[in-house]
């Protein structure tokens, strides 16, 4: 039995609110259990450099958690400078983002998916990339109705899913609790037709064998399947 | 008639969500009108260097704007370092709860009010404090629970508003849009017994005369007693 | 009676010298008593990047102290960086500046205005505002001269004073001694004309009323009009 | 055929040179064809905070690269602070070098890893764990020479390889010229008996299926098995 | 014939003001014609980390430019952060000051020399120098008043000078404008007694011969023999 | 008798290997003793903003140890930003090579010395100025041969050494534990035909002599003189 009495393969109850943030191009506020993160995305007509002058445009993101979202009271980054979680987490977002996009479509604009942790519960990273892929959809839309783009520059939709071994178990959807003690912990990045966009495996304690490689990878299909099942009923594709 | 529809001396709809934040030991949603801010307490057994030994507490603040709360994005403090505003916001927040706390009978703990805005359309300063004594309260009674405390430290409820002078006419709790041309803008902190607690006030086009002056800290004062009375309404005091 | 026997309505001995700083276009060493600032203004053919192309020139400050100006050593913001004091007083100088001068007439030049405290004994942002009207003078009779403008783009003088409450007692122009102790601080910008530039009162230990408020103003104006009338003698205006 | 003539599953040729720093308690110049990574192992008597009076000990590790190590000159981390690629790259390294560690063995001492690479051509962060693995054995048989700790406490040696799709086909160790034109980057990181440590796959531009997955996984072990031979025999255990 | 019609070994006009600063327990304004350094000794009952618990004290220095000392502005240091220049005449300063002091009999406290220049006109460094070692004696001679020290630590005064080529010819105690154009640019510290305690000589065109060497320390010699001449007036030894 | 054996005049065993980094247009591995230098001279088609548009090219460097290339691991700049030492080096390494350089021929073209210390015994500083020129002539050798300049921009060699006084006696090439308790330690920069370009003497404990300073200057000559033929071989001039 798992602490919060969920089976093995069940994810936390799932919401995503579309339009959260009145003033932005595309937003979601997306509840995995007690893990809340409201994403945003800007559209803006600028490039990174190494992109200027070939008319393609660019996806990034940026991550933040406020400094009560957990059980602790975190330092803000502006007081230290953003760490290395942080640094790997929105680079890992920007990155599982544009896997699905085809950015040459965009012109010289980029996106910027803000991912915001208002409460803490694990799996945050997995969080954004699922209600970043969302605020995308939405940024995109917004897009088309201006004439920016012609059509939608996704391919198919992508989320996001922590598995890992707890109390010699594999299980779905980490929370906090599980997560903090367990032995292995891996984030898997799938697309709707179940292809990888990121596979990131960690052995907290000790090093695990090929067959629990994959079970675990088998649990994060069932999970991406319910995500995505779910991100088309909010889209309405 | 202003570009909202409101008469002068009338505040946007406001609403104070207590609790919001599950983690933290006081927490406050406020909304007035597009301008959302979410504050938490946070309860920690320490002090400023300058408390320590003094078995006196200390009451601070924090303050951040999500990058995209408003129409523009804005870059995040993390990568830039806190600005100038943001430094001056946080201490006015501090400064001004600390007023109406009584700091010497906290022990030697810290309470930091966390307002970081999420949506923003002109206001947050003063949203964060009348949301921060909200938050404040509940974070005091949490430790009136845990027997850290045996009353209530704060002397009496106080909130804050913005006045100005928009389009030759004197008005209540400014929006982004008036905020934004107003000829003068003025913040005020004030209890619910009436006493000034901080009062700021800037000309930023041309100089005002000491009757103007008169007639803006009538209006705040109107605006403050409705913000008190929402806030005893929800504290049930 | 004071700690230093002044009345309660009295002025530190004060004095002004122009061109204290050889290479600068304007300077001005002002003496507050035991404070002394030493205010230099410099013109530049840049403006910040808001207003470029709009043809208008900007007016700016910058401050510091000494890290031995006062009782004790403060550590250089070269090496922590500036703090939150040194930003909102810094915003306070070119704010209260720019809103007696006509910014338009400029061209697209800015004047900085920086202000180092040599020795603080209290009131060294006032002594910074009033020092620095008359290095903004000196800067654009400068500008004249060179044929850069025409007429003086200032509207008026204007100075700056403290006042506050201090056992008990309205006083004007408080010592450091007195600031530390103070139960409420205000700071009063006000033009020649009696205009209010800026108005910034904080009630350090309790909330003050409204007629003490009206008290502290009448006696902050009466010291503007000293300071004003001295910076005609110095101006010879 | 690959730019550099090798087949699908052939490693670049590896040296190994232990004892290249002779001030640090362990150390080996790794080479994996014109990768060059310099690792340092240092011991010192001290834990971070989170481990004080716990009688446990740490291993970290920091990266750099020599701003001249590639086809271009990059600007040195002491100017511009770390980035985010050598933010995840040291955590990664000292992750996976714990993960074969028995930390409480240690007393409160860190061993802190340093790989500077002195000349880049793609798989700097897998040569840093190889090398890692060498320097890290020579510190804590430095540590038993001393009488600090009494027994090896690596349990078995550990490496870490690079595979990709690079023009369709699976291939292992890429070259830097492979690496910037990869579909699909991964990095394994098994110990001498087979298991895994560390997963990294990514799509850098289309997701991959769940074959090819098991194709680069078979490929990494292939290399890694190679590497350890090697580790074994430099090591002479 | 110099710019300013000095004779090639004359020095510009000196005056030393001790006790400019108020508050400091020594200072000095030094004057070197128009270039015009404040220095401050500050006594504080602290060492740096490797003196604590051996009973010795220390010496540093700190050193700035006001940001309108010279012809053109400069960025102040708490925006950019010290520069190279900043930190190695602070490094000289505090040096210099320390090789004439007997660090061992201060007990566990430390003197900062504070050296900010008011007006610039080429030699600061050398002017802080000569001005740091009148501000260091009274600071020593108000420790003595204290009883913290027996007696007067420092062994001989010393003082600091720049020579240089000049359009081919060895000049004493350079202004800005020789400074900025000259071949060769030495700054010689020197004791009373004629020893050297720092020399530092620069070709900045091109390499000077030993002779040139030669005749440059001469004319030091005699340089630093006028200013310890009037360092013994102003202090009456 | 020196620690290490040397007679006082006696440099220790050096050797200089070019084109160690595959990458860079000129490199050069220096070894003095213990002490390991890797220096890379990297060519970019830019130049300071100072120099934009003048034609003139710029030499410049910078300088970093290795952590552990010392008995004690240091802290990397990245993590706390360059220190006074890290710059005061560089800018001696930067200018002493412009001394010998011919800027005006090069174009508006950068060549940057990148000198990090691998391993690091005494004398770090001196063993990247005589290894930045063998790396700097080997990239202005690339430069003729891509056409980008006619001939050698370089008048003559030069080296570096250091001499100080260990034990009451003048010694050559201090090595770390003759440096870290010298009673003077000075750096002198020499051209292949005995010219200065930087000559750096500071006392550490005690003042020096003019006589002393003469004898360290003929050792200094003779170190250099042994410097400039190991040049001349290596780069066959």
């Amino acid at each position: 039995m798992r602490p919060d009495g969920r089976a093995p393969d069940q994810m936390r109850p799932i919401t995503m609110e579309r339009g959260f943030a009145k003033y932005a191009e595309g937003s979601c506020l997306i509840k995995v259990g007690e893990t809340h993160v409201l994403v945003t995305a800007t559209v803006e007509e600028r490039v990174p450099p190494f992109l200027k002058g070939t008319g393609s445009g660019w996806v990034t993101a940026e991550y933040s958690m406020l400094p009560r979202s957990g059980k602790q009271r975190n330092q803000r980054d502006a007081f230290r400078g953003p760490n290395g979680r942080t640094m790997e987490i929105q680079r890992l977002v920007g990155r599982a983002l544009r896997a699905v996009t085809n950015l040459e479509s965009l012109g010289e604009r980029t996106v910027t998916i803000d991912c915001d942790a208002l409460q803490a519960d694990g799996g945050t990273r997995c969080a954004s990339i699922t209600g970043g892929c969302i605020a995308l959809y939405d940024a995109f839309s917004w897009m088309i109705d201006k004439k920016m783009i012609r059509k939608m520059p996704i391919s198919e939709p992508l989320a996001a899913v922590s598995v890992g071994i707890h109390r010699n178990q594999e299980v779905l959807d980490l929370n906090y609790e599980e997560d903090s003690s367990a032995a292995t912990d891996m984030n898997v990045v799938m697309t709707a037709s179940g292809k990888f966009v990121e596979v990131q495996g960690t052995a907290e304690s000790e090093p695990f064998a090929a067959e629990t490689l994959g079970r675990m990878l088998s649990l994060a299909k069932k999970g991406i399947e319910e995500l995505v099942t779910l991100q088309r009923q909010v889209l309405g594709i």
